[in-house]
């Protein structure tokens, strides 16, 4: 049977993910990842889930067995709504924050829109963005007078996406001034800001910067997730944003899912509601901290002098250039078969460019795989 | 702000369901509910989950709360695929049957595309098919010769969607007939055909029909769904179909969602793979089987004589057809103020005709509460 000729014209734009893509094919734990952008297991509350599972269970039964509403679990929106300082009619709990992102792109773009973004930018993101053939264009600054994109795009764009805190992929924070910025840029345009924040509770030094959101909530959705405080495996996060806005993702997510996972949500909500969010965080933070701080001092004792690093205050990423003459993309296979794995820098950027770059986790390996991994990729990137 | 220049032409499209605004007011308990397509609670394994969740905590540990593979996890695939009978790799795991349909969707179906369908249909399809503005025509019967749609727009069509199994709405079955003319249709046309069963092992009486998948494999993308089977709350769901468009599912999902929710997927792959699905399913059958007769009995002993109604084999739904006059729309608002809720059989034909007709649901009510609202219900449908 021809399907070819049966497919939308959506699907000739979907672009497969090489992370996702690389987990299909390698065995994790048979090579040093620094790929993905797992969570350590270590900060994984089993034996709490163990016990809030069965007491959810016996508390609430059938009722987390059932069908929920579309909107989410009133109880988990209203831990959420307390915790971020938000009326609850603001909060719609999607199935994962990447569905929240890909439901935004739903609900404000059509083929050949356009939508902002920082660059280089998250992966799925750029998926997402392109599976609905939207046109991304990278803004060089959020600066008005030096963003770098022309003002009749500026006037049609739908909305901008940043990860303000810790971003994926640089690991680099947005200062105050910066979301200044892109919120008067946004006045001026008259376009959204989609403020993706899965990392932002996972600082290990300096000091918060207010989230857009709470500066400009009227032109912002903010997406957040439970992937990096609790358990991606839950697949639960959060919009907040406008009502009149989230209307719109409560009725087209009628028709994508009728409702996030139920008995997840109940488990989601006690431990966030419990205050075992909060000192599991505290463990977590602790624990990458040191992580981070570890993965630093490797990267000065191994790295050859002619790179260099980001040094995030938080998240799970840290962001490398290398020398012009080396090409990431191209050293991939060669650094699987030495036993390392990462993601070449320029998969995040919107052209394809900087193939010099690349995004280095630093949640995922234990201290000494780490450290050989390190080492692994140090001398493939030495070429004096 | 102005947010309404910034939609995606789509938005306008979105039809809300009547069904789930219904349960956004309306305390299920405090009135007879035959509206949602909700399993009765008493058939959930409650005490069978609660253990499951915990020896799978216990065994799997971390790994049911890391990130998941986006086509499911493999221990689910592999056990679907031993029930069907149909290799691992012709099944991919959706988050609830409901992202099945709209991610089929989205990667057949363009803006103005045809889908072509039975009629009256699923609401929750039509909402997807409309959602991104596909011409949604229907069938008047699987029949080349009497099907009432044009040959070009037959040879237009990306699919065909039905659910042959005690349909939703009606509770009706396709027969094999029915089945080899819609194959033979879709031969002909060169169209896909997505059929929907989420009821088929729910049946109470009569003998199984061929899945038209198992008689045209290549020309099928075949729907299941944990929610009638084990319970709703998992939203779990998968596709069975060929590889080469399971494949654009496939890259579709990872922006989508990423992947499965991961806990939710070990259990459901234990309480299939343990035998535990089928003795429980047995259960519900006996369960069901007493509500449908019962259901049946009240509507005979009850109803107008100028009332009839459909007399499923299985499924969760019947289908009353009323005299001409009566406008189930209009009255839907003096039954819920008598304390009776239904959805009005318009809202499932694709032309929102046959304003005369209701569908019910006979899972839900306990038998005492059943009567109790088919009285009322009668009582209002009395128009002699």
């Amino acid at each position: 049977m021809d399907y070819e000729r049966l497919y939308a014209q959506d699907v000739h734009n979907f672009m497969r993910s090489p992370v996702r893509d690389i987990f299909r094919k390698v065995d994790l734990n048979s090579i040093f990842s620094f790929a993905g952008g797992y969570p350590n297991p270590v900060t994984f509350p089993i034996r709490e889930i163990e016990a809030i599972s069965g007491s959810v269970l016996e508390r609430y039964g059938a009722a987390a067995l059932q069908y929920g509403a579309t909107q989410g679990l009133t109880r988990l929106r209203e831990v959420i709504a307390e915790r971020y300082s938000v009326p609850v009619g603001n909060v719609q709990i999607v199935t994962s924050s990447q569905q929240g992102i890909d439901v935004c792109t739903r609900i404000l773009a059509d083929p050949s829109d356009i939508i902002l973004t920082s660059d280089p930018t998250y992966l799925g993101a750029l998926q997402s963005f392109r599976s609905y053939r939207a046109r991304v264009v990278a803004l060089k600054s959020y600066d008005a007078a030096d963003c770098g994109v022309a003002e009749d795009l500026l006037s049609k764009a739908k909305f901008c996406y940043v990860i303000p805190d810790f971003q994926n992929p640089t690991g680099q924070t947005m200062t105050l001034a910066q979301r200044l910025s892109l919120i008067e840029l946004s006045r001026r345009y008259g376009f959204l800001i989609v403020e993706d924040s899965p990392y932002r509770e996972l600082r290990y030094s300096g000091e918060p910067v207010a989230s857009i959101y709470s500066m400009a909530p009227e032109r912002t959705l903010h997406l957040g997730s439970f992937s990096k405080i609790f358990a991606p495996g839950f697949r639960l996060g959060w919009v907040i944003g406008p009502e009149e806005v989230l209307d719109k993702i409560y009725v087209c997510k009628q028709s994508l899912d009728l409702c996030p996972p139920v008995l997840d949500q109940y488990i989601a909500a006690e431990f966030m509601g419990s205050g075992a969010l909060d000192s599991n965080l505290a463990k977590s933070i602790d624990y990458y901290r040191d992580k981070r701080d570890h993965m630093l001092s490797l990267l000065s004792r191994y790295m050859p002098e002619n790179v260099t690093w980001t040094h995030p205050e938080g998240g799970l990423f840290l962001f490398l250039t290398l020398p012009d003459g080396i090409d990431t993309v191209r050293l991939y296979d060669k650094a699987l078969t030495a036993g390392v794995a990462y993601v070449a820098g320029s998969f995040f950027y919107v052209d394809g460019s900087h193939r010099n770059t690349m995004r280095l986790n630093f949640s995922f390996l234990d201290k000494p795989r780490m450290e050989q991994g390190v080492r692994i990729l140090s001398s493939l990137l030495d070429v004096r």
